[in-house]
């Protein structure tokens, strides 16, 4: 991973205590923005990205020379329009693009943090990115906007800050990892820290990397963003470049050799130890628990606007999970609103060109934004 | 694991032909039978077992020192009797458990196969154990049975000897691998092959064993083998032996425990190479392709009675893949019941004490059995 290219990031010195008892201060929060701020400041829209997203949210990622992950809904014209609205996106700090995480160089040690790094979680990464608020000069956001981890991020944020963002969509997302889905993250860690390169999280000083680990849980969590009948339908039981059963242990099924190829490109682009750290993030988010038990209570001081949006085919964050939120905003009178979008890709579905969930998104977004209304 | 306990084995020494092209001859299958035969050798049941199964089915298994793996189906006064029934069970071949597989030794090289050893199939398995009739003299079997793995086994045995068996009851299984079941076998698979220990496969002839990638191996087959809303119930999000998260990567949630817990014992008893093998058979089971694209087909000439079971909550082998072979079975007017059974207990449903299941496995036997006509 090329660390140096084309990174912008603001150094954060405001000290943030993190929920785990450590101080970070002096770190950097890498960030892109997308469109204009209008003078009013009443255009930006926070996005946050998911376990393996970063700032690059639209246009060419520098790092993987591909689009960047969301480039279906943000860009001119489309649901996040930025000939409209000023985007603002940040690599989640625990993150290996730019922003503080077990990959920088700790100063006290001058080597690579590894596994000596703090742990994060969700509400760290969301206190770390509102000083973007403090250096745009933004009063209120006009929208916090994610999917997967991006949706924790969301309810976090108008948790933490009730009155910084007019509008909320939460995506795909939960308010408590199930514990189905702290087993995929557990699976995820158990198998990097497996590969006896990730030398307890210490490879970057020993010049080694675990990648065969990393790349089995990237396969183990591919598998859980598809459905069931997504990949009946794109794979089945298709051979790869042959007519009949190879007799080996090679890639027969097309299923094979899309996961292999999956793990592989993966490891080029992420930092194993990142993947701990915010794989645990993830698991230990529990707004419910944050809030005495009553998810209501994260958002009584809020008046802010929601749209919360699931997908039929998300077995990972399956809509009845994305309903809690939806019940919990309307047990205070919350002005929340509810789709769910018809799909047969799965989870991933928000980062897809998902028609019906793009015109939704485009809009809600549209018809809340006060110059539209 | 030590291999030269207890386990029973036959010699076969009639040629049999593998799917692969190979002839294996002279090869030991290991088997366990409960019960007796009666003298006019028409109380036999051929149980067979799954992906991690064995030939013990019931007491206890010498090499886990717990209870067989089908103790709550298999006894006496249960589902299968073992007061009224014969019950043989082989280890399948690929398998570690007394029946040729790759960690036996090669007599052409006196080293252990390995990866040298043939890759084998669901109708390998099937034929193999096809000796066991000749073995003990029967007719025809008053029964085949078997969950999962054992299923395929199931309607690859009827397929293959239409009036061998009175009765089939195929359990929880498929007539072929759906994509996202490859895909989570191709999981195991790399996660072994990722272990620098398994060394091409030749780790036992190097003494070193990939512990670790048949752990996360198991890891990530377990979760498959539970149901989402099953594990949400006996795990949540209940922590270990603490009050509090503990910031770091040890195993905070009861999940991340018991699925270490699971990879650590499995690997006791399990040879790597053979999950790589078995795994391997059961991705290349298609009972459709056999026969020309209709599942159908494969029955046509069998006076066999089916009844066919599925589990609500299983989504590995979910009702509708069960209920393909049934549509099958009906569509040539075949003997044939089916039952879902309402639980929540994921796939594993077939191994565990559900009552529901075990009284109509009970029943259908009773009444399908000859003499209690």
């Amino acid at each position: 991973m090329n660390k140096n290219l084309n990174i912008k990031s603001l150094i954060i010195d405001k000290p943030l205590k993190l929920d785990c008892g450590q101080t970070i201060v002096n770190f950097p929060l890498a960030y892109e923005t997308y469109g204009s701020l209008n003078e009013k400041k009443d255009n930006a829209i926070l996005v946050f990205h998911a376990l393996t997203g970063d700032q690059f949210v639209s246009g060419l990622n520098p790092i993987t020379k591909k689009d960047g992950w969301w480039s279906y809904a943000v860009g001119s014209g489309k649901a996040i329009d930025t000939d409209k609205y000023f985007i603002i996106c940040a690599n989640v700090i625990g993150g290996c693009l730019g922003s503080l995480g077990p990959s920088n160089i700790n100063p006290d040690t001058n080597k690579i943090y590894g596994t000596t790094f703090p742990i994060i979680t969700i509400n760290d990464m969301v206190n770390a990115q509102y000083n973007l608020l403090e250096f745009f000069k933004i009063e209120k956001l006009f929208a916090v906007i994610g999917g997967s981890m991006g949706g924790m991020q969301v309810l976090q944020f108008v948790s933490n800050f009730p009155n910084k963002a007019e509008v909320a969509i939460p995506i795909a997302t939960t308010s408590n990892h199930s514990a189905q889905n702290i087993a995929f993250n557990e699976l995820g860690r158990q198998s990097i820290m497996a590969d006896t390169n990730w030398l307890s999280g210490d490879y970057s000083n020993q010049n080694k990397n675990p990648n065969k680990g990393l790349s089995v849980a990237r396969m183990a969590a591919h598998i859980t963003y598809l459905s069931k009948n997504g990949l009946q339908e794109k794979f089945g039981r298709k051979l790869q470049e042959r007519d009949d059963l190879k007799f080996s242990f090679d890639a027969d099924f097309q299923i094979e050799s899309y996961l292999r190829y999956q793990g592989s490109v993966f490891v080029d682009r992420f930092d194993a130890n990142s993947y701990l750290y915010i794989t645990r993030a993830m698991d230990y988010f529990d707004l419910i628990k944050q809030h005495g038990g009553n998810l209501s209570n994260a958002f009584t001081d809020t008046k802010t606007k929601f749209l919360v949006i699931s997908f039929t085919s998300d077995w990972l964050y399956p809509t009845s999970e994305n309903k809690e939120i939806v019940i919990a905003l309307n047990a205070i009178g919350a002005d929340v609103g509810f789709v769910e979008i018809e799909s047969d890709k799965g989870h991933d579905s928000f980062l897809l060109n998902t028609p019906k969930f793009l015109d939704t998104l485009k809009d809600f977004i549209n018809t809340s934004y006060p110059k539209n209304k």
